[in-house]
This record gives C-alpha cells, sequence and structure tokens, in this order.
C-alpha cells in the first residue's frame, strides 16, 4: 500500500494523536518546567545504524499534529538506505511540542524501518526472480496499516489485510467443510466474486483436488523435495502458488529455483529489530 | 505494573476490540463461509520456540470478547517458562469465533511473550545483585501498558509511564533551563511534589552539581572507567543511579559490579522478537 | 455476507447504540412521564403489508440493548416472506425501554426487509439462469454492512464492499493511468495479489485490450445488441462479465438470455422504499 | 433545521469521515494505483433525472473533508429544481480524493434530494392552504439531521427531532397512564416547561377528555368524514390538530378542506427514492 | 428528569467509564502493591455532614461497572435528607476495585447531592405556593444530565436541557431580528411545532408587544415593583412568566405574592457546595 | 500544570466540543431561527463581580472551534484579579456561533475563575511561609485537568493527577498490607522507581514506623497540639509533611507556624462558587 493523503487523513492522523495521547496523558512536566513557552528549536534526526528509512510522513506528521508550526525538511526519501550517522532529516518548532513529540516520533519511524530494513535484506535475495515476497497478517496490533505499508518501502508486497478482504482456508476450515472441494465451493458461492479463493494443501492429492475446485492460489504447506518441484508444475497456468513461513536467507533459492510465485513471512512485521534513529542537537533558534 | 481487571476494564478490552475490528472491517469471510453457524469448536495452544509466557489474560480475553460462551484453561502460569512444544493452553468456543480471533489472540500473545523472554535473558544477569532491570518509553506506539506489563512479567521493572507521571532531565531541557541547576530547580518549582527529579549527567562536574541542586536520580550518560566509578561512589547516599542504553550480555557485568541501582534499555520492548506460538488441532466438538 | 455473533459484537451492536442515542439524547419523556418504573410489557411486531422480511437480529438486539431483560420471540424466519397483517415477533421486557427502542428498532427492520424485498422480487427473474444479482456501493452511509447483508436475505449476493477490498477500473481510472493496458497492469502491479482485476470497458477494441492485459472481470457499459453478445462470447472462459445500472424487470431477460454472469444493480439499496411493519398491542404484562 | 456552520461543524463532519471510512477502510487500491499522487482534475457533477436539490454542503464538505485543497463550484442554489442533464457543481482537487471521496459524496446528496423531491411533491399540494407538511422521526439510522433538514429543503417542515425533545403520547402511553387525563397530567408535571405536548385520540370523547386536560396538540387517528370534521371544530382556538399517515397525492385535499393543521408523512424520509446524481468527466488539469 | 435504566446505559455508563480512566490512566499503582489479587472488602459510605442524597444510582454503579461481582446495599433512599454521620450505604466487592473506584464514586456523589441539598433548601421556600423553582443551562460541562437530575431530586424542576430542544429569544436576539414581534415571528415559523417560544422582555411595552405577537412564555427581567406585578397580572391567562436571577432566600417570598409562575436559578448548579460524604470502615471479608 | 498548547490539542480541544456537543445536540434553534446566515458580531466579556480569572485560553478556544473566523481580544492577562465591571475580553465573529458558543464558553470561565479565586484566598494566607497550597482529587468528573490547572493560577500547587502517577497509602492500604513497614516496602518494590511514596499516619509510633520504612512523604491525619508539633520536628530532614483537610482561614495559621510542607484543601475544586461573567453588548458589526 500508499502512504496516501486519504490514509493518512483518515487512518493515521488518529493512530497519531492517540499514540501522543498515550505518552502524555495531560502534559509534559520536563518540557513545561524547563522550556520557556514560546521558544523555538531546531534538531536533526540522525540514523544510529544502517538501514532503510521508512515512516518519514509519519514521523513529520507527528510534529506538525501537535505543533501546526513545525517544519520538518527531509535529507533522504522514503526507502533510501542510510550509513550510521547519516542526516535524515531536520526539524524546526515550537521547542516544547519538538520535545513532547520527540518519543512517539521516533517510536513510529524505529520500528516502520526496522520493518524496511528488514524486508529489503530479504527481497534483494529475490531480485531477478519471478518470485515475490509478501507479508502475512501477523502484525502488532492497531499498527497494520502502518506496517504493511513499510513493507512495501522495503520491496515487499502485501498480501490481504484482514479476514474480510480475502479468504485463505486452512486446514481447520477444510476439516469444517468436510473436504478441499466443498470448502472451496462454499467459499466461491459466499465470498464477493472479486476474492480469489486461496487454499492450503499438504499433499499432491490435496493440490489436485483445490486444483479441479477451481482454487486461484494455493499455499503448499510442508512440501518439500520432488513433491514440491511436481506441486509446482501441476499449477502452473492454474492456479499461483505461496509458500508460508521458515524461508531463511539460507534456503530461499531452492523456493526461487523451483518456480514458486509468491514467498510469505510473517518475520518480516513481527520480529523485525528496530532501525535506530535519534534526534540530536536541539537548540533555541 | 500488574494484569488487573481495573486495567483490563479500562484500556486492554478496548484495545483488543480495536484489534479485532483492525483484522475483521466487517466479516470473517472464510471461517463464515465454510463454518456452519452454531458449531463449537476445541483447539490446542501450543510453543513452538522455547520462551517466557506473558499475556495469556490477553489471549484468553480475545476469545471471550468475541465470544462469551468460550472458554480458556490454562496449562501454564503467565510468566512460567515452557520448552518448543509444550502445551499452553486449551481453547473452547465457537467454531467461527475461534476461528474468527485467533490471529489477533496469537498476535498479542507473541509479541507479550518475546518481551517477557528477551527481559527474562536480561533480568538473569542481574540476579543477585542489587541492580535493576528497567524498560523505557521506547515501545509500540498504542501498545505501552500491554509491553510494560510484559517486562514485569520477565522480570524487569518499570520506569516511568510518559512524560506526565515522571520528570527526567535530558542535555536539550537543560540548555532550555540554562544549566543544571536551573534546571533541577525549574522542575522541582513546577512538577507534582510527589514527583522524583531525574537528571541526566555526563561528567563528573555535572554530576556533583545534579546533587547540590538535590536531584533524585542521576543518568549517568557516555561515563566510562575511573569516571564511573567515582560518580557511583559519590551518589552513594545522595542519589540513585542508572544507565541507559549500549547494556549487553557481554558488558552487563561491569556496571553491576560498580554498584549502580539500575539499568534501563530499550530492546526490551523495540526489538525483542517474539515467541513463536500457534493455535493447533482445532476440531468440531 | 451474513449476520454472525462477530459482526453484531464488533459493529452492529455499536451503531445500534448510535442510532439510539439518536432518538434519546437524554430521556425518553413521553414513557418516563406515563410509565412506572418496572413495569413490564408485552407487544406483537405486525407486518402492515406483504413482503420479505430481514433485520430480526437487529430488531432484537435494539431491545437487549437497552433492557436485558427484554426477549423476542420469532415467529417468522429471516428471509421469509409474510403477508399484510402477519405476526412476525412477539416483544416482552421493561415497558418503558419497549417504548424507547420501539421506533429505532423499526427503523432498521422497515428498511433491511424493504430491500430484501425488493432485492427478492428482482432476483426471482434471474432465477434458473446462470446470473446473479448483485448490489453495488450505492449505500446509505454508515449503514453499508447491514444494507448489503439486507441484499443476500433477499437472494442477491454482495459485489466488493469498499475501495480497498476490490479493484474497478472505470474511465477515469484508465484515462489517468493512460489506457486501459497501463491500468490493468498498474492495478495488478500494485494491489494486494488476493484482489481480482475489474475493469471497464465501452468498446469491443477496448474489451479485447481489456482481455489481453489479463482482466478477470469486464463491465461491459453501453454494449447493446450484436456488440454486447459478441462481447458476452468474447469473455467466456477469459473473464466473467458483469452488466450494471438501468436493468429492469422488462429487460432483464434480454441480458440473461445472453449468458451475461453478474448484474448489479444500485436501486436494491438506494431506493427501495421500505417494507411497512408496527409494534402493536403494548399492554403491561 | 437550516445546514448551519455549527451543525456542520459538531455533527456532520464527524459523520461525514465515518462514511468516508466505511468505504475506504485503508486505502482507496484502484486510484492508489493507476493515478499518479500530486495530480489533480477535475468533474462536473450532473442530473441525471429531474427533481430538487438538496445536500450541496454535504457534498462539497466530503471533497474538502479528503482534501483540504478541494473546492468545489455551485451551478444551482440549495433546493433548486434541475432538469435531467443539468450541470450541478464543478468538482476541482487532488485526482485520487476526487475518486476516492466521489462514491461517499453522491450517496449522501442523492438520498437527501431525493427526500427533497419527494417532499416538494407533497407540499405543493398544500400550497396557499394553511395546513403545514411535517416528516416523522422514520428516518434512517444515525442520518436524522442530514434527513429532516432535506425535508425542509423541500418545503416541509420538522416534528420533533427525538424522545428528548417532545411529547407525544400514543395509546400505549394512554393505557400505561389509565387514560388520557391522566397521561397528560403526568406528561406535563414532568416535562420540561417549555414543551408542548401532544395526544393521539382516536374519537371525540378521546378528543374532548384531552382538550379539557389541556392538550396543545392532537393527533386524530383514524377519523373520517363527520367525525373528523367535528374533532377540527372542537380543537379551534384551543389545540394544533394533525393527521398523520396514509396521506397520498389523492386525499390529501380532503384534509386541507377541513382545516386540519398539519400533517405528517413518515414516507418522506423512509421511501422517497433517490435523486439520480453522477460525476462525470473527470479530466486532469 | 429521570435516572431511568435507559439514560444510565446510553449515557451514564460512558461517563462514569471516562471518569475512571480519568483517575485510572493504567492502573492504581498504591491497591495494586500493597492489596492482594481477589482479596473482597466491605465498606460504609457515611455522610459527614447533613444534606439531601442524590446520585445513589451513579454511585453504585461506578463500583459495578470496575467489578461486576461488587453490590451495594442502601440504607436511605434517592433524595431523602441525612444527617451527619448518618449510614448511607454499604459497599462489598473485590477489595482492589473499591479502593479504584472509591475517589470517582464519591466525585459525583458529592457533587450531585451538593446540588440536590441547595435545592431543597430553596424548593421550600416555594411550598404551597404556585410557583416552581427551576435550574438553567449554567451547569458543569458534560455533567448536564446528572445535575439537572439532582436538581429535580432536590425537589425543582427542568428548564430547557440545551439549544436544540427549547426557544429563548433574548436582548441579543431581539436586537438581530429588529424587534420583538419579529423575532416571535421567525421563531414560530422556523421552530419544530412543538417547541414553546419564550422570549425575555424588560418593559411593559415589551411585555405587551410579546403578548401580542403569540408568546408562550416571558421571562421578565430586570422588572421590579409596580411594574412587575402588572406584568404578571398582563400574562394571566396569555402566558406564563418567568423570574430568572439574583432571587435569594430573602426576597423570594415577594415574587411568590405576586403569582409568578416560574423562578430560575442557576445557583442550583453552578454553584451549590458539596455534600461531604465519605468511604469509611474498608476491611477484608 | 501549565495550559500548554499541547494539552490543549491533545486533550481540552475535545472536551470543549463534547461541552458544545450537549449544549447543541443538532443546532441552535433559536440562533438560527432569528439571525441571519453571515451576520457578524462584536461582544464584551464582562465580570460581574471581583475575583481572579482563569481560563481565557478555554474561553477563546470554545468560540474558535466552533467559528474558525472568531477573535477573543483579551484586555486582562490568565490570573489577574478583576473588579465587577471590569471588561474581560472582546469576542468578534460569526453573531449566531457567538450565541451558539456563549453559555459553554461561559460555563467553563465561571468554574474556573470561581476556583482561581477561591485558591488565591487560601494562598494569600500562607504567602511568605515555607508551607505550600496543594489540590486533591476531589475534582469534577471530566474536568480534573481544567481545575487542576485553575488551581495553579490562582497560586496553589498539584498533588498527584491520578492513582496511576503517585502512590498515597491510607489506612485502607495499610490495613490491607499488615502494617505500615509492610506497606511501604511493598509500595516501593512494586511501584515505578520514580515514585515518591506517600503514608498516612494518625500517631507518632506510625510516624516514626513509617519514617523507618523509608516513606518520602507522610500526611498527618487528626494529629493535634504537641503531637502534631513532634511530628513535624521527627520528620525534618527525613519526609516532607502534608497536613489535609478542614484547613480553614482561622487555623491556618497554626499549621504554619508548625513548618509543615504541605496543605491540601479539596474544597479548591470541589466547593467553590463559580465568578459571575457575563458576555453583553451582542451587536452586529
Amino acid at each position: 500500500m500508499n502512504a496516501s493523503n486519504v490514509t493518512q487523513t483518515l487512518y493515521w492522523d488518529e493512530t497519531i494523536l492517540a499514540a501522543l495521547r498515550e505518552d502524555i496523558p495531560w502534559e509534559d512536566v520536563s518540557a513545561n518546567a524547563v522550556v520557556d513557552e514560546g521558544m523555538r528549536g531546531h534538531a536533526d534526526l540522525i540514523a544510529k545504524a544502517e538501514g532503510v528509512v521508512a515512516g518519514l510522513p509519519v514521523f513529520a506528521r507527528t510534529f506538525k499534529l501537535l505543533d501546526g508550526t513545525s517544519e520538518v525538511v527531509l535529507h533522504v526519501r522514503e526507502g533510501d538506505a542510510v550509513a550510521a550517522g547519516a542526516l535524515i532529516a531536520e526539524v524546526t518548532g515550537n521547542m516544547r511540542a519538538i520535545l513532547s513529540a520527540e518519543r512517539t516520533a521516533l517510536n513510529f519511524l524505529q520500528r516502520m524501518s526496522g520493518i524496511a530494513t528488514y524486508t529489503r535484506r530479504m527481497a534483494e535475495l529475490l531480485e531477478g526472480s519471478g518470485t515475490v515476497l509478501l507479508d502475512t497478517r501477523k502484525t502488532t496490533p492497531l499498527l497494520r496499516s502502518f506496517e504493511k505499508y513499510a513493507v512495501t518501502v522495503g520491496g515487499g508486497r502485501n498480501h490481504r489485510f484482514n479476514l474480510s478482504d480475502g479468504v485463505l482456508l486452512k486446514d481447520n476450515h477444510i476439516g469444517a467443510a468436510g473436504g478441499i472441494k466443498n470448502a472451496v465451493e462454499r467459499a466461491r458461492a459466499y465470498a464477493p466474486f472479486v476474492r480469489k479463493i486461496e487454499i492450503e494443501v499438504e499433499t499432491l492429492e490435496e493440490l489436485r483436488e483445490a486444483l479441479d475446485a477451481g482454487a486461484d492460489i494455493v499455499m503448499l504447506d510442508n512440501m518439500r523435495g520432488a513433491a514440491l518441484e511436481e506441486a509446482v508444475r501441476l499449477c502452473k497456468g492454474r492456479a499461483k502458488t505461496e509458500i508460508s513461513g521458515n524461508v531463511t536467507r539460507e534456503n530461499v533459492q531452492k523456493y526461487v529455483a523451483l518456480g514458486v510465485d509468491y514467498i510469505s513471512s510473517g518475520a518480516l512485521t513481527h520480529s523485525a529489530p528496530i532501525l535506530d534513529v535519534s534526534l540530536k542537537h536541539l537548540h533555541a533558534i
């Protein structure tokens, strides 16, 4: 997805405000105590490690929402790789507001940049192949749109956003429906017709049943070696293939070589360490 | 902090509901398509890696909020260490609701358990010393209370919760106030009298000024070797000492040996990888 | 879609409560003036015209949310056709609460039943054909899920729910993208891969371009006669076909005969008159 | 009521934003895919049928809330009758935002204009008489203020807005109070003294009891012929008279001739078909 | 107004929860530190001064909302006069929850009881006369319904609730409309017909103009002596009379003697001191 | 605390908007009826009694939020003492908006100024002594930050804001913990380390136990005469002392003479009568 003004206006602004309220339940005691009202300040946003920057619109918006007079001048673009020590941006505005918004702005930016950095490293392994890197729904509660956006900045693409906008039938669904054929048919009969139907299969027999039932996408679970090779071959021209989980730098080439269409990874959003960023050199202007 | 019913009623319930709404904007298409209304199911919550479990009340509450008839039976207690493969809990309830709540419940649990696991490993290094491990405000936006609670489950303790409930004067505040003495005095004059005043110092000279001004806690920044040793000695009986940042398994013993009172670490909440947990064996009952 | 407990818990309850608050900004003056506290009452829900009933769970929930002791006994099932004068349900509960909730409960039920009634009449015309009746996004602001559910009760099916969960490229999108081919390719490159791509075409030339670009669904706009016939033929096995707008009882057979896959109608939700229903015979018990 | 800036600021803005969020849960996939960021566009708002336009401030505000740079130039005034094909307004602004807001803006406008059109046709039948056309509380949940405003644009007037701001005692209230006299007295004793007391009567005997009890307004239910004539006569100078329900173009003259003060109609808000309006000719500028 | 379950469900519950959140932004540190989870307690609610009790349903609901197992046994009824030292109620429940809810529950009760006490003292001066004591809109922001309810418990009655549900034309409105006659006519033409029209007049000439224009209620401002006497006489049978402001225990008899219909007092809600109440004898059970 | 832009943006704006919505559930009928759209007006804010003004930023913001074109010119500064009849400020803006916002703006200002006035009178009695006047948590539900701010304008200082940001152990906590020593130790072990620990004691023996346990602040409850004198002496250099409740103009000198550090008073916020302020001379411009 994209950090459009529409998404920012309808969703991100209120999440940013809620985050500011979480950190400032009534006032910033330290800033109000020692900084005179009306003082203006300037600070530098510095990368303290190398990585890929994502979330600059959110970072800037955090200051703007707390202080309409604040300005953020960017020195890198969203998605740029930066070296440790790089100057990412400069912030000017009311000095109290800079201090009060600092931590919240950084908390967003460090997390989103961490995800973009981690994603970029995985995505580079797939470069040149036809295999696409996807995220999952294993995201931080309430921050999914920020995180899925950061994945795209890093070079990944988005799987479904939620349980309403995509159909994915797993073993539990198949069991409840009484088999793969039934599950696909019930899903097709029920879901809005603009949905593709994805189903998880564990054997070649299940795969054939899924293809015959007309599944649009199959997730190949726990298949290895020749079976996996055969599975991918069977799907060509009939359904897209997705591999999920436990894909590592070491084994990813194997999947790419097989011609799998999609590889999805929960780690992109649930286990990426942050990119260390810091607001430095705050001084009155 | 503590996962009391009061906190759950006033805050966690609404966050959990917001997270469910994020994942289910109108309905769970897959579950509603293939699972008959009224079917009841049972599933096992399994650890897929070893670690410390935190967030069981949130996990159980997620199912309960979506389905008042659901029940979660726990096989371990909050804070227990579990092995890979361990059965953590069993869930029973409406089958559609189990499927619809599954991802949200796991997203909370995996993150909170990841933080508790990471914290436990750090806290163990401090065991037996008088040095206490603290978290920071480098938390995920909107999830601070969940994460600070997870830190305590892991064996850490909480620093201030936000900008309103604690005073911490950093270089920027000191600069704006025109020096350490002024900053501490302005803070004492302004802040509610139940607040302790903490101030960051970088040299022994600054430290002496802070102690003379009556600071309750000093954060010793960038001090090393003899200077740090001297700093800790100067503070004995006059102020508590805190070291923040870049404390690792390798160097932590050094700080403990010096008798520092507190070590704070942002990584506890911003960079702990999740603990892998999974809902398995869902079947109709 | 389906009126599952999950949707009710996460969305409908709060909409119903908001509707009650709209009608009762602080109290029901009339009921509180003349009805003694604690009186219990019983009333009948009567159809005053023939039609298809939809919204019974919403009707019952309105009373329950205002008065946990209320009970609604149904005499017909959701989707049943009723004659004028039919007893649809009986309500018992606190008498003040019945009076206070009455109008809100009926406002939901009459509108949803109106949509189901109107939809049923259209859907019956398509019975036996392979052509499916769809709704649109021309719904009442804030009530889309209620209305799309009512369409399914009436026998229609749901098109996309919103701008996030489906891709539909109209003339304006095509113009902005610089042609059909570009538009489909940009959409495929950008949208989550679980989305189908639908595009609107007005000529056979455009249709061919869309099919070549790999569109999943084509909306045939303003095509008539031989061109339309040819269009449907071209799409067989390559894409689904949808006709939208200005489909009436009189001309619908023509489209069915051509073998169009989907016919969508905004009137289902924006212009269906209500089904007249009334709460009668309220008396103390 | 009136579409004042106060009402817009306090209520309509948040309803419009909620409607936009309903249609755009995270982003407009189609627009973001094919329209370049920053493109600006222009489009025409066209009437596709003849009718009375209502809701132009809401239409314009929908674009403005999503895109502060948007401008809407009006070619007709609120309440004007337009012919099919008429240019109602022109919209300029960010092209993505125009596409994203289009359906929501139209959904408000088409509904409000439909109500104004329907109301105008009924109101014209009463022109020149002293009888006034009123709406009811049979409105769409959550949209009452929009709909009651549209009624006034169409030439009708507003009955009470809700259960708190008006007293209307129906058969159920009378039964609970033990008679008309008691009901009116209890209402007068309980309700804020700025409320008028309205009561529904079905016979001349009930009417006399209501007038003696001091009712300010009587709703004459199910009265016909000589009884109705006598009822209106009895009320002159003592109470206002209202007829509700089942008033049609055919029979309305009869009520007017009798000198009834008010005729109320639920159909104005619950069964008016929309006025078909469309956004056309979107092009880059 | 009345503390009905409907008002409680739709409004008071959320205000009480908001007040609890104001006092407990994440947890009650003191209670959680020293009280073991699961301990149950019992406490007495004691009056520390004599007065009239109002707000018992709110007091009890505060504990119930935080702890579903809590119970409050009342020893007096709403509106009872109590002596200093009287046992008003007993609270049992989870001990942490009692401590956490205590201050919020008392803050509501002490304020509402203060208003009821103050109102009762004023209302007693009017007893036996036909003059009625009214409140005003000079209430505490966000607590109007609680305060207007407390007035009725004290023996006063409610004037309009807000700017939407009553018409009161003051000097500023009259000036804007160009005179009394115009103001009344414009109000009658614009306001929903169930509204009474009240207008403020300062001279007998203005009063006559208001009566001729058909005002339902006149507020006699700044009239004294013979003029006031004449004013009240002129209104008999034509309009209700209201005196507002600066009515004291000393001068109230004068107005009563004149036969004024209503006396309104802002002090009832804006300046009543609290009734001192306290939760005592908390002990484990 | 301080009325900073940060607090206003994050909290006060939404409280002011909620208060406006409380007073204007859909429109201001009187203003909309008689004032033409677009008329602009000017009015004077006048003190009708002498006192200390607090809340001017809230007053001005109320008009601004309803009407972005409004301007408020101040003639006094926050915290100034004014005489009866003084011109405090002038308001210009849309005339309807001035009328619609008037009561809400005044309701905030009169209450906050009442608190500041009452506080100033108490604070003056402590002038020159080292004893500081504090507020309590006995505030109006939902208005705590407005009221605590008004206390500081009046010259008092703030005690803790809520149950999360301060530890105060009263008799109930001590009982639950099994004594003073245990209570202090449990609190120190549990509370974030930036909290001071305050405990209430009633005897010198309890005081000694509290001091030995390391309490930071002791509240001396019900101590008098020699015992109180001894208590204050014992605390010097070991803990701060606070006296709460029943401190009056008459007896305050006694506490000051003893050298008590803090005196807290609930009456500052719960029983201060309002300062009478009024909007006068509204006229068109």
